[in-house]
């Protein structure tokens, strides 16, 4: 018989929380009881989101209509700053999945620095175990809150951690670019994010700014013993869904290419949602579009001494509501796959 | 306990054939042995489609290397005329559900002046079941070749045949105005298919002479008793998968658009992939997308007396492999839901 | 030598004044004078258009900031409502061309029920003159304020003047199914046009309510001399410039589609900026994106007595920009093709 | 008074071809006298590309069909071997512009390598002057043959040749994230140009083995005085015109990203197609489609001592027909800009 784990989804009404939705829905140890949405409140889901019609879902209530002492567990998909002011009230019986960026960076002032507020729940901060899924299995079984990391992050160290950790490449001198679909973004109203703005065209953006960069460095550091900056250059792709890394770095000595996919294909030889690419085949972002996968492959550089290493992944899924999914498995004793099998959808 | 149906996909290397794979492998009655595709014999299946590595999936063969007794049902992806030349040699045990147009025609003359080649099995002609699911379900049931219908014809006739049946629409005089997708194109080489012809463009094709039309007008036929030509005009829309209709229609006397409306809603009241769009909401294909679902819309016409109609579905699962999926259901006495439960994949 | 009429552009940081200022910009009589976007004043143009960059431009100021006293005409880019409230107060010695829909409607009571604002300048709404440059070449060219159309108006009655005016098609029975690209629906944030809610789907919309459709029937029953009545249903598509039309009429007795042809090819025979579409092709917005033309095709009805009619143009050219600025040449009694004869961009 | 070049584009049924025909067609000092195209011989061109309707253009013939000596230029947009064929028949009168791959490397080996074919016309290989216009002017101006550089190396060396010579940058350790639409494959079918295998993706392909990379360390080793090898990295995007460079390079000591930043502003400040982005904007694909414009941006990374530096074009026009028109006009002595005025078609 299947045991249900009550959950609520605040912040509904963005591009994270209505895939948690979409996977929620479906997930057969998930009982879904509160839709939040502020601004939408009093709505049906359907009504924000149509393709989640016919599904059963309660309607998008307020966060101060929830009643939480019927919950068990709460995925929040609210824009940071907000997100710890919001979880800062929940009670403590609460197992609690945030998929912003409030409790990601270990540090204070680089969460300040980063994100322009000061932190107002800095114990909460403290307690909160970084949800890079395949990396932090055991501390994420044993915590309350689980920060999930940003889908860039996701990408980047899914793709570099184990080759930073086993020294195969000189972690000092690391490239990151980054291409990622529009709806990395949100669902919020900005210009450049327009369909006449964005499509058929490419366009960088936060070139030496974006916000992921120090998260990327926070555990690429902890990786190597060494304070590192990298560079990290992110794109917007004319597509929706869709993540890809180009990273460039230098090998140590003596080391190949062949190395260090071997290193990858032993380190999630035994993953369910990692994959090397086939043989002749290079990373794309449609052969993981749709499933919680990570897609990785490593490639010979022109360059003597280089190597090409590339990711791909689905920035709402395994970038956001389906490791946020994975990690509630984890945190509830689930198998990690629970609710996670889909295919990606090609074309 | 889960008993498996031992099935293989001939013709997997188009995209109604992978798409088939793709939610065959994730369907817990099935058990994908064959994989066929005559061109790239010997291959993996991901390195055809590398979005299904990981699936433990059978390499592709050609047709003859397949061991038909160890089979209990095929999926037939295959172009047609080919479709009925393949199907014609199968052994009579074998349950056979063909997504191909080789057997959607009733009448063989029809079938000859439409596309153009002679019927070579029209004793399986007349023995075939059209497998429009919701409306052809006792003959699905007890059939054992089943026509799976063209993905503009199941856009059609979803919302048309009910109310053509029950006499709200003047079925004399219907304007059918088509939007698909590319992947309804197929996957063989064509030059209007490039993404450079096709893409940030809209280009309507076959205007008047669409295979499809025979089709849409033998089912309409039938349901009115009568003889019915309709116009019928694809568009090719920038876009992969995805599928709507926009029909325009002359109420029956005193009949008014939420006529139709209720008599729609109610046709498909306990039809778990037909809902009707949630007020205030215009169908979408996004809102459909990656699931088996049609979602259907009412509106008045600015012109008195005229009702325009909206469907929209996925070409490649309820237009093709879904819908394939959910008469195999039928035919073996499955739950017709069962491993086609994807929600749409929104954005 | 060159003589330059000295223009302003009203409300440039929307899609229609920005592509009026690309093509006047090597308008080789055309000195553009002042840029004028409130929201924007003091701003170069090509802050907030980088594609403008390079130009020579004066930068964006606002309203009350222009001397009118140097300038010999306007064209105004502003929404509808607020242009009118503009283009009142301007100096009776410049001639004005407006884009914005607020001299459309020759009857002020059908504007206030379409537009749900009591029109502000009657006076001019009398004596504005339709800008649909082939067919009203006359009045334009002696007109001092001229309404541009909408673009999908331009695009339906380049297409069906010619055939309501002749008796060839029932002008009661027309049914018009539209298809825009994104640009269409403007610069202003709106959710409907993210990239994400947009791109990778298609969407009906506004059926059966569309502004543009009383104008339609305001020209179309001027034709026909009797009140009509038109289906008009709009679908958004993911493109950025394009629009598409395809009508569907039935024919007078005894005409013929080849009839409809040879009339829309005769009416049309010496027009610089209009085509029949090329035997054997079918028209595509990608046949003239980026140009000021229209291309026009007939297609023979599966259904007998019925045409199917095909009229594409670029929306924010030929549909706005383009049209104003042929309209322009007219007033100032330049040749109608100077400054527009880009030819189409494909890919 | 006009006096007209007689000029034949060779292969003008590919996108270059096709693409130097629209711009030559509104040339002023262009007389298009012949288009040839082997398969499709006999047919208007606007059969092969409605987009060029009513232009008044030859129709399409063979190369034999030609009577060369009515003629004074030849565009050639031949694939690469085929093209040195036909170029190698050509009388000396003519002076030719190649936009093919034969001509622009300047060794022999170094060519049979990357094409694997070898060259046939060794002799014109070392007449051929390579034909990126802003740094060859000399010798474009004094020569007969002209070898057009390819898209990315175009874009490539516009942006770094200036930082290589100066010595600013470390040409020892450069990184070439390169990102092109679909056009830069060409017309011809390949499965991974459909739309359906590109759309709502980002793919890199050649990683490592791309042949432009022979062609840009060719020209980057001319101005560093040393062999050099440079990675470089493409990726495939779903869009049909633009190419995007994102370089990583390391300053010389003591150098930093404004002293890139002026030194390219500075090379650059009489060019009438090249510019620097404007403040606050990053080069977006947008902003130069359609136009033969190279925008050019320089940004600090994160890591100390390196910059990042970013350029784009439309890979059809500065990239391919537009810098062939803008090097005949040197060729024959006409103003540079003559026929490239147009601005960037945004959106």
């Amino acid at each position: 018989m299947t045991k249900k784990v009550k959950i609520a989804v605040i912040g509904a009404s963005g591009y994270t929380g209505s895939d948690l939705v979409r996977l929620g829905a479906r997930h057969p140890h998930i009982e879904i009881v509160y839709l939040t949405a502020n601004s939408h409140a009093g709505k049906p889901m359907s009504g924000v989101f149509p393709h989640l019609a016919g599904l059963g879902l309660p309607d998008l209530i307020k966060n101060e209509e929830a009643d939480w002492s019927k919950i068990d567990a709460v995925f929040c998909g609210l824009p940071h700053a907000t997100s710890q002011a919001v979880i800062k009230e929940l009670p403590g019986h609460l197992k609690v999945i945030d998929m912003s960026a409030d409790f990601r960076l270990r540090d204070a002032q680089t969460y300040a620095r980063t994100y322009g507020n000061e932190h107002i729940a800095p114990e909460l901060q403290a307690e909160a175990v970084y949800g890079l899924s395949e990396h932090y299995r055991h501390a994420i079984r044993n915590s309350r809150l689980v920060a999930c990391p940003g889908c860039y992050p996701t990408a980047v160290l899914m793709l570099l951690l184990p080759l930073v950790k086993s020294g195969l490449i000189d972690a000092t001198d690391l490239i990151i670019d980054a291409k990622s679909g529009v709806t990395g973004a949100g669902r919020a109203l900005k210009q450049n994010i327009l369909f006449s703005e964005t499509g058929e065209g490419l366009a960088p953006y936060a070139v030496g700014t974006h916000r992921h960069a120090p998260e990327i460095e926070q555990e690429l550091s902890l990786a190597a013993g060494q304070e590192l900056v990298v560079n990290f250059t992110p794109h917007l792709i004319p597509m929706s869904r869709g993540e890809l890394i180009t990273a460039y770095a230098r090998l140590s000595g003596g080391k190949t290419a062949g190395d260090c996919k071997n290193a990858l294909a032993e380190r999630y030889a035994d993953e369910p949602f990692v994959a090397m690419a086939p043989a002749g085949v290079i990373p794309s972002t449609q052969f993981v579009r749709g499933s919680n996968n990570v897609m990785l492959g490593v490639f010979e550089d022109r360059v003597p001494g280089r190597v090409v290493l590339i990711s791909t992944l689905d920035n709402l899924i395994k970038g956001s509501a389906g490791q946020a999914i994975q990690n509630f498995n984890m945190m509830f004793g689930l198998d990690e796959t629970c609710g996670l099998e889909q295919v990606a959808l090609f074309p």
